[in-house]
């Protein structure tokens, strides 16, 4: 029923996470019917993220820059460093307000099975930011599950040795819960109750 | 928190139905840190649908080609005409596997307020086309909304001075509901139970 420059455009919407065949088909017609200029925005905005945005060279989380935007604001604390898993997790812990030091993004954690090992997860880089920086505290706000756990478990006894003053976001967080998803008032609860490792 | 062109392109998304700045943001962390071939094909697909997608000459649906497939199947009924507001009730009508001629989409219902008249809609074509094709029956599957049933009654009056059979599809559609949002069902008994006008 529809030619194939629509059919291909109605399929490559399924990449986008939450959208089944009918949300796909809906978001098609109507960007071809009613905003063909939002459309033209999304093209080009896609365009240039995937030409242009990469890491920080940093923290690791996306940007477009060398430093991200936190990596590169001078009023932040040094010297704390908070680890997690995802770009996502940074925005999650950013919006309780709590956290003003920097972040190192691991882009994954520890699955031996996946292949992901302390390398992929940029650990050397980490320690040697560790160094440089002088940072003094580290708070690990992995996910609260096994592999979060694991990744946590690892990075404290990498860290501990070189003195610094290690802890772990407080189980506000539920268990088996992704950080991403969690409410800001528990996280801000989570970042407070954190205990020493 | 996010860097200009990973703002931009979250922003971008939220030109898609149904997508508000929650999932805006998922969507373009997904993209960029899992997904970045269906992004690719996504940015690929929006540029060419959006540089080649016209109207069918025929029936006014989205179609890159000079006529749909619908248009161009020539094992359809060539004097039978299905009249309906958008592409995506062409779809469902054509879900329901009981009809077999061809459509004329309006593209909208006229709607004095906002400037759509006969113009608009292309009625002048349809007159035409009706005359052209030696079109025997005409079936008007506008909405069930108050602009829906005005349009079908201006049409009507317009086609049954040329001795065409015009009718209306049943009352089987939901007082106030949209084609679009039918169930296949319902829409086969609206078409089986249509009144002659
Ligand atoms: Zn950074
Ligand atoms: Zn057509």
């Amino acid at each position: 029923m529809f030619s194939p420059l629509i059919k291909e455009l109605i399929e490559s919407l399924r990449c986008l996470p939450g959208v089944g065949p009918k949300s796909a088909q809906k978001m098609a017609l109507y960007l071809l019917e009613r905003d063909s200029q939002g459309a033209d925005r999304l093209a080009a905005s896609l365009r240039s993220a995937l030409d242009k945005v990469g890491r920080c060279q940093q923290c690791r989380t996306l940007t477009e820059d060398n430093l991200c935007p936190i990596c590169a604001d001078d009023q932040r604390n040094q010297q704390r460093l908070c680890i997690v898993e995802t770009p996502a997790d940074v925005i999650a812990i950013e919006s309780t307000k709590q956290f003003d030091g920097l972040y190192f993004v691991l882009l994954g954690h520890l699955s031996p099975i996946d292949g992901i090992g302390p390398e992929e997860l940029g650990l050397d880089r980490l320690e040697m930011l560790c160094k440089e920086q002088g940072v003094e505290e580290v708070i690990i706000a992995t996910n609260s599950t096994v592999e979060g756990e694991a990744t946590c478990h690892y990075i404290a006894q990498l860290l501990k040795p070189n003195g610094i003053d290690v802890s772990r976001i407080a189980q506000g967080v539920p268990m088996g819960g992704e950080l991403e998803y969690v409410d800001g008032n528990t996280l801000a609860l989570a970042l407070e109750g954190r205990k020493k490792l």
